[in-house]
């Protein structure tokens, strides 16, 4: 069993998940935590037997915690109650029920009240509790925020205690916690996600179903999102697992963006500054989104110079400089119009490339002949100017967030094929 | 207690759900399902007590109901494990759990043959056992899927199977569960929340502890988030529920933005309506999230007209024409800047306000005078041009976020006083 001292090596670790709150029984808040450490704990070989939500409620916490323990847990990972408004009671239920003891740890007080000195308040009374420290068990260190967490043993179980902040908790879990179940996790599985974009599920599936059709010893699982569809390979054996993700590479071709935790605009980022290329972006439909996912991108300072948001007829013509005749013949909303953005940006902006969006938003707006959704792409390069048509729904961010993909799914093609 | 037969009225329903399948807790899938439940439950009314995930093993399914139906549950909904795969084993799990026997349902069978031919496919056999009826309990029809669900009594328990894919669970809920459940919730829950942005957890706290101490009958839960505390009232005398949230709203003051589902940028968007004001752009560190977060508001084209991102020198000196001296003489991110950029977006675009931010997002590029998460926002007017400076911490992607809120935030305040 886990513990600081012994050091048997198990197959695999069975853990349980507590998520305690309110927030996620009423379901004012989407539990992105028991998710998130699901699959963190699956992918370092853990196996999470349960999940279970509970409220802010000591009885609920005592009895969830002796089920568990009694259990085949070897690991339970509780998370939410560590604030300090007196709604948090994980805290002061889990001393009680470990049965320890606790002192104040001035030290970590004048950490804390140093760290809201610096945003310029000063530090309430309430967040006294979080500096207390138990008699028995570990201090968990948050590198991002004020609560910190615990580690107990509990008969065979260890019990570690986070807060619910998503960042916070897995800021921890990466630093506190992965490094103390490594040791104890001989069985690992192996896994690659494929990202791919620009192709909806049922026609990527047909697209491969030959080649996964033979004897590949995988587990596949395929998770369409707005933004495309990931397909997740997980086996014991690393070698079927590159086997299997390469012949599923030739087959999808350019809809692969990129694997595991890449995100498109990191690859357009990265594609950009290998090739030495600078970007800009004349957005209209998207208010600015585009900009903003590449500039989520530490480094993008280095090829994205900047944009214009022409979210008016005024600004598009008076701004960017686009041909008041264009608008008035064709529309805002045009293949030419869209060809006179990106051109008009890149030299506004001196940049390799000028992307440009157009199009109808929506809920409002929509007409016959250009409905709702309807949204023009132009991208001006050495080469010239090019522009792509596509129909989008008629939810607005949905629209939105589908344009900016798209239109990140063109630069990170011409980037790669320029 | 909830069945057919009898009318006894509850003051309210405690309900536990139980999500059946592996998919969900190696994290795979986010349970949406059981967010949606909680909420759609809440505001009819319910309890929910609990909510467990667990995998698709016969031997978890009877223990977890086992421990539910002796507990304080007038009500247990499952999810999941309903489909014609051979992991599924909700249906024949349940059959065996409440003792009944099934018949096959040929007149089932037939319409789900048809509805497969109608697609163009031979039903295959593994769907069969979707045609199963239990010789005991109820059919809850399905009216998008193929996948029927049941209710089953046990003891005073009221047991009901959904299947998993989202919009068929919800679709059941919506026609089967809610009449069910409606008779037997005579006690209506009132709900208020209070969004608040700009002042931390604690600090917030402290200054509603007078009268949150009174006798408001109310339960109060905090919710916070990068972006700010969520404020959420409930209580089972409507009366009560505004009472409070009036003498806290009083309390809280300029730091409420908004109520249950309003969002900062909405309520800017419908201020600046109301005021026949137009704003500009001038994002530096943010690169055009501002602008997508206006842009996500319907109508919002009518008072946001358009923003330039600047995310290098030279586009904040070549297109908007900040004065060069300035940023060589104080910096890019500096107040002087900040400043200059405010009142040249709001220029060249002709709007009443023009806004701007500049900073050091992260995570490199920050000095020991000028630290990573160093930010101006600069607000030019009709009566000039104001700064204000914020520090920010060190992880890029949530500076951006918190820049982009407190740049709302103050753009709500200018006019809403303004």
């Amino acid at each position: 069993m886990p513990s600081d001292s012994e050091s048997i090596v198990l197959l695999s670790m069975n853990v349980s998940i507590i998520c305690i709150g309110n927030e996620l029984l009423s379901g004012r808040t989407l539990n992105t935590n028991a998710t998130w450490l699901g699959k963190t704990l699956t992918e370092i070989g853990c196996i999470v037997n349960k999940q279970i939500v509970i409220a802010d409620d000591e009885e609920s916490i005592v009895k969830t915690l002796n089920d568990l323990i009694h259990g085949n847990n070897e690991c339970v990972i509780i998370t939410g109650g560590l604030g300090p408004t007196s709604d948090d009671i994980t805290r002061e239920t889990l001393f009680k029920y470990v049965g320890t003891g606790s002192t104040f740890d001035s030290e970590y007080w004048n950490i804390l009240s140093e760290r809201f000195k610096k945003i310029g308040i000063d530090i309430p009374e309430s967040n006294r509790n979080q500096a207390l420290r138990p008699e028995v068990g570990k201090i968990i260190d948050n590198p991002v925020g004020s609560a910190r967490g615990f580690r107990f043993k509990v008969g065979k179980t260890v019990i570690f205690s986070l807060p619910g902040v998503p960042s916070e908790m897995e800021a921890m879990v990466k630093s506190s916690i992965i490094p103390w179940v490594r040791p104890y996790v001989s069985q690992k599985v192996y896994t690659r996600t494929i990202r791919t974009t620009g192709i909806p599920e049922s026609a990527l599936i047909e697209l491969i179903d030959g080649p996964i059709n033979s004897n590949h010893k995988c587990e596949i699982g395929y998770y369409p999102s707005l933004s495309g569809v990931d397909i997740r390979i997980t086996s014991e054996n690393d070698k079927k697992k590159e086997t299997l993700s390469n012949t599923l590479e030739t087959f999808l071709g350019e809809y692969v963006f990129g694997f595991d935790n890449d995100t498109l605009e990191e690859v357009v980022v990265r594609l950009a500054l290998d090739k030495n290329m600078s970007i800009s972006l004349a957005e209209s439909c998207t208010g600015g989104l585009i900009g903003h996912r590449l500039t989520q991108v530490p480094g993008s300072s280095q090829v994205f110079k900047g944009g214009v948001v022409v979210y008016s007829n005024y600004a598009k013509i008076k701004i960017l400089g686009v041909d008041e005749q264009n608008i008035n013949d064709h529309g805002a909303v045009s293949e030419q119009t869209s060809k006179d953005m990106a051109q008009k940006v890149r030299s506004m902006f001196s940049t390799d490339i000028g992307l440009s969006v157009t199009g109808i938003a929506g809920p409002d707006g929509g007409s016959k002949l250009k409905p709702v959704g309807l949204t023009y792409i132009g991208l001006s390069g050495s080469n010239g100017q090019k522009v792509r048509k596509f129909n989008f729904g008629s939810n607005r961010i949905n629209n939105k967030s589908r344009v900016s993909q798209s239109a990140l799914n063109w630069l990170r093609l011409e980037i790669a094929n320029g």
